[in-house]
């Protein structure tokens, strides 16, 4: 047995930047080199708080809200638009390089964590607007906007980032044009009210494209393992897989061919990272129920469990496999398991 | 502020290739490294001159005639084949892979731009038919065509590339295949007669897969600005765009996130490459009305644009946003402007 | 004229893995760098022998039976199963990490040909069940598949990679799950009783996705040229082009522009390489008949012959391009021809 590349990150643990508004702590390629194919931000805004208008040029966002409330602004280059808010358990997904805004709501801190499906990104690279403005002529600027100098010269000089603004009013405000053409595709999803799957040992709640169309390159899940539970040994034909813990421990094994194995323990605000194709199982320790939110890079979801593939193989092909003989293949399993329970 | 690298190519005043019958100048990533998705040819064919049968195997050639005319044939795995005449405006598009040939018509040299999917793509080092035939065995070739050793003696010892060949009638001849299936997709579009969008400083003219479905990697614009006009700040989420500068002069200011920007200046001959989902404007410049051709490297134009942008969010977001009270904030737009008019 | 790098490679003399139940030999970029989009294996199983349960995570295989029988069995992402029988001229394509083994039935040794869409891929860091659960904590295999500690201490302790094994009963028998959902795209395509096209020196048959709808990647040509027969000069717009020799010897010319060239010789046992879009011709030499395995990574088939794209352009373009008069181009072919007869 060999060993593979360190698979954890402990991204509520990792630099960022942070004001009396809002804090960012991320993971890219740089600090969790594994993960070529996710960077992921865990964001903190206060009531009013403002995530300014930006946009990125070379991934798509998928967030998912952990708690509080926050609203957005997003734009397509059709230049129909958007404003909705969301809650915990609620899931966003803006294509690459679609505009956007994200302001606090309420009277309590919203904590959300945004996935990126590149790991080259960096929310600290974004395209932010006053970043741009600063960055551009003045005259050029007035005659854009069509505003006096007097107002271009009140923008800011720098880029604002996360701002404290006004905390909005709870019912949607209009945006500054009357005419603007709604969204024909909506940026939200109720993750945490999708259909709950049980399993002996577990939950799980899915959202990929097929409910959620607009997520084409994003398919996210919401799994609970009961104490004891076991998510068994499988694989993901079609997607890298990035899980990060809300609540609760688990032990993960990860298995890479030829002998390559790995093994690690997650707790809260943690995150792994498992290849495409790799085998691997997630066991639940500790006393608590585990919460994980996870995202595979794919618009569809796909899975193959080994109890499932066990019995769809003969009998006699079990025994030749694992030189076992016919009485103790009739113990195998019948069918997949998915999340097996507690051993009693 | 920091820099960004050069994004600025003197096309016309490159190295190239030159003969009586025509000349070819082009640049790939070799001359003009942050083009990675674009190379370009500028290519000049006298009456009955003949860039040879021909094909590309890494690249679409999307190209647009500025002046004079030409004849092309263009031949599809199907074994479809088109014969079909180009003029001033018009665009062609051979998907990669396909073999053609171009031959200047009529009594005056036809200048016409080509534009290649892969900045890798050089013309230097395209598939030729005679270079082919003169790597082969004459046996071969012979047995291949069924043709004595005779003629097959005559035929071209080294690549023809640009020949002096006899004017074409104005009819276009049948080919040599009397039973020649008639190509499902045409190769011509009519650029410069699509319809004419129009704004306050200038207009634009538009070609992307669904005006013409057979160019399924590249859209086109033909751009004019008005003097003094602006094309607003914008930016393309899905398109990295290369520009080719036919009349007049611009200044064009790009932003590339964290504080990087670079600005610079634009007239006939040049060409300007913009990457994806970066911010940029084009400022025309000088007395003339500006002219652009611009290509995007995907099948479907997108764009945002500051204006719209701004005017489909709420007044007090973007008070908030730039630290401006609500009253600056009732001056900005109140929709898209797209090509903004000269101050007055 | 230059050269262009080696594309021979001797597989059945390839170093491997061999046992008295099997053996594999097999090229990855390692041993053949020009191939990059694919990889191949070459593997004998007895009768009883088993390639045990395993998947590719980088991968999808397409093979072909040369000589004797197997059985598969496949499960895909969605539960649906396969299990199917094949013989000499059948086909299988079982997508990237879909879990299967292979085994061999009847009375003879099964020689069958794996083809990898992916030159990277290797044969021997597949991901074996045993070697999986070997990595695996035994608890944890203990929990996921509901055994007793004492079966779970006999499963084997390492890769089992080929094992001997009963022969299975000709009857195909059933999985351990009595319930399995049928696969709803079938693995298998009979590619040796494919419609045989006919041309004067050989004949084709064909497997695309247009016939066989799970080969999403990979088209397949099963290619005969008769003593002295040519497959005429001709190129693949859309795919490179892997090649098997099963009987018989060719000469290949391959053309990669600009005057680069290289030509060499192939028997059975041997595999050439071909870059998409590269010009090529495929010459017969000796006294027997050539048969060919052809593979293109592409869910469909395209190709351009010289013939036919000569045949596709008016006689006088021609007699430009050649600098030949018209009686000389009026002996060219009116039409494709494929495969060329022997010179009479």
């Amino acid at each position: 047995m060999s060993d593979l590349p360190n698979f954890k990150f402990d991204l509520e643990n990792a630099k960022g930047w942070s004001s009396a508004a809002g804090s960012a702590r991320q993971h890219t390629v740089d600090e969790f080199p594994i993960s070529t194919s996710f960077a992921a931000v865990s964001m903190r805004l206060q009531p009013g708080a403002l995530r300014e208008l930006h946009w990125h040029a070379i991934a798509a966002e998928w967030a998912y809200v952990i708690s509080g409330r926050c609203r957005v602004t997003v734009i397509a280059p059709s230049g129909n638009a958007e404003i909705a808010d969301f809650g915990p358990g609620d899931v966003w997904y803006f294509p690459k390089g679609h505009g956007h805004s994200i302001q606090g709501l309420g009277k309590q801190e919203c904590h959300f964590l945004l996935v990126f499906d590149d790991g080259r990104f960096s929310e600290f690279g974004t395209f932010s607007i006053t970043d741009w403005m600063s960055c551009t002529p003045p005259e050029v600027l007035g005659q854009d906007l069509s505003l006096p100098s007097e107002i271009v010269a009140k923008l800011p000089k720098k880029e604002v980032y996360i701002v404290q603004g006004e905390v909005p009013p709870e019912a949607p405000p209009a945006a500054l044009n009357p005419n603007l053409e709604p969204s024909q595709l909506t940026h939200k999803f109720r993750l945490g009210a999708a259909p709950l799957m049980q399993f002996a040992g577990g939950t799980e709640r899915l959202v990929s494209a097929q409910q959620f169309p607009i997520s084409s390159t994003i398919t996210g899940v919401l799994l609970t393992i009961k104490p004891g539970g076991l998510r068994e040994l499988h694989w993901h034909p079609n997607a890298d897989e990035w899980q990060y813990y809300i609540k609760g421990r688990s032990e993960i094994g990860v298995f890479g061919a030829n002998g390559k194995y790995r093994q690690d323990e997650f707790g809260p605000g943690q995150v792994a990272f498992i290849n495409r194709g790799f085998g691997h199982y997630i066991k639940q320790i500790g006393n608590e129920e585990t919460q994980i939110l996870v995202a595979f890079n794919s618009p569809d979801y796909q899975e193959i469990s080994i109890s499932a593939w066990l019995a769809s193989n003969p009998p006699q092909l079990l025994a030749d496999n694992f030189e076992l003989d016919i009485g103790a293949i009739e113990r195998f399993p019948r069918d997949g398991r998915f999340i097996c329970p507690a051993l009693s």
